[in-house]
């Protein structure tokens, strides 16, 4: 076999892009390590170097979906111009990456605990998350308290995560209007 | 060891009791049918007549667990007085269900998949989604449309049951006061 030299930090990057790729067509329980380092045309042993076992694989690579997913609603967010339509496009594009990534979906939400949407740290918190909360921050009048706040930031989120769930879990089927006229209300911000 | 005599539906109840019971402490994966058995104190060849396989045993499992859970929302609106208390009531119960039975709560949602909540024959569906829907339809003013009435019920739906699977995978804690100001929003109803 031959092998490929990475400088250390390209090793490391190489190793999530294909994982994240794997993660297309198979669950997180799936993956291995010496299967990835195969794949990624380096020695488990080099591997082992940056990830010292399956756990911490899984744990880079649900963080690293947390910020794919934080970029993905940014950017629909901004494409629908902001306020509230770009809320909405924000929460459509969350249902869509679970859609469209459903084993790091669920790895996301297995691995990536304590990230805390609603409270601590905001530069410890995933990207995606810290957009969400900025979005709600900005659509919220501050006058209505922090409790409020975080209640309509939990409500928004709880509402696309429960779409996104039930729809991986076949209990409904993807339908773009549906969806659209599911989180696309006036009221999901207000209390 | 001594074997029970069971009256034929009465093996297969007791064998659905004691499956629920033993989900409290563990997930539907760890749960075997020879071990019910011998919880139940039959004979592995008398449970099969029931349940052919493990699968045929989960899925029953989580159709009586629908039927648990649409009963415990049900006595839970009717506690609030019904109305717009009682839906809000229903939706906290959907919650405490999850979060007090987490294996059953899972195993709902994997294997009773196509209960359709939002089309199809009503009769043919379980309790639980049985009564959300008609709950909404009751909130919901007919002229509304039923595009929009679908859109209503869908919208509760996901708010509960993202609210439920955030805590039970651990992104936020169980805060009955939270929960509460998450669910009891006047404007999950309206569009």
């Amino acid at each position: 076999m031959t092998q490929k030299k990475y400088h250390h930090g390209d090793l490391r990057a190489a190793a999530l892009e294909t994982g994240t790729e794997l993660l297309k067509s198979r669950d997180a329980d799936d993956l291995g390590l010496r299967e990835l380092a195969r794949e990624v045309g380096v020695s488990a042993t080099a591997l082992y170097r940056h990830f010292p076992d399956k756990d911490a694989l899984l744990t880079a690579l649900a963080y690293q979906a947390a910020e794919a997913l934080g970029e993905f609603q940014k950017q629909a967010g901004l494409r629908a111009g902001g306020g509230n339509a770009g809320f909405a496009a924000m929460g459509i594009a969350y249902v869509d990456f679970a859609v469209e990534n459903p084993a790091l979906f669920r790895l996301m939400f297995r691995k990536a605990a304590n990230i805390d949407v609603l409270s601590g740290d905001i530069e410890s918190v995933g990207s995606a998350i810290r957009g969400l909360r900025e979005t709600v921050a900005g659509l919220t009048p501050a006058t209505l308290g922090d409790d409020k706040r975080k209640a309509s930031a939990l409500r928004a989120w709880s509402l696309v995560h429960g779409l996104a769930c039930l729809i991986l879990d076949g209990q409904i089927e993807y339908d773009r209007e549906l969806i659209r006229s599911v989180v696309v209300s006036r009221s999901v911000l207000s209390s």
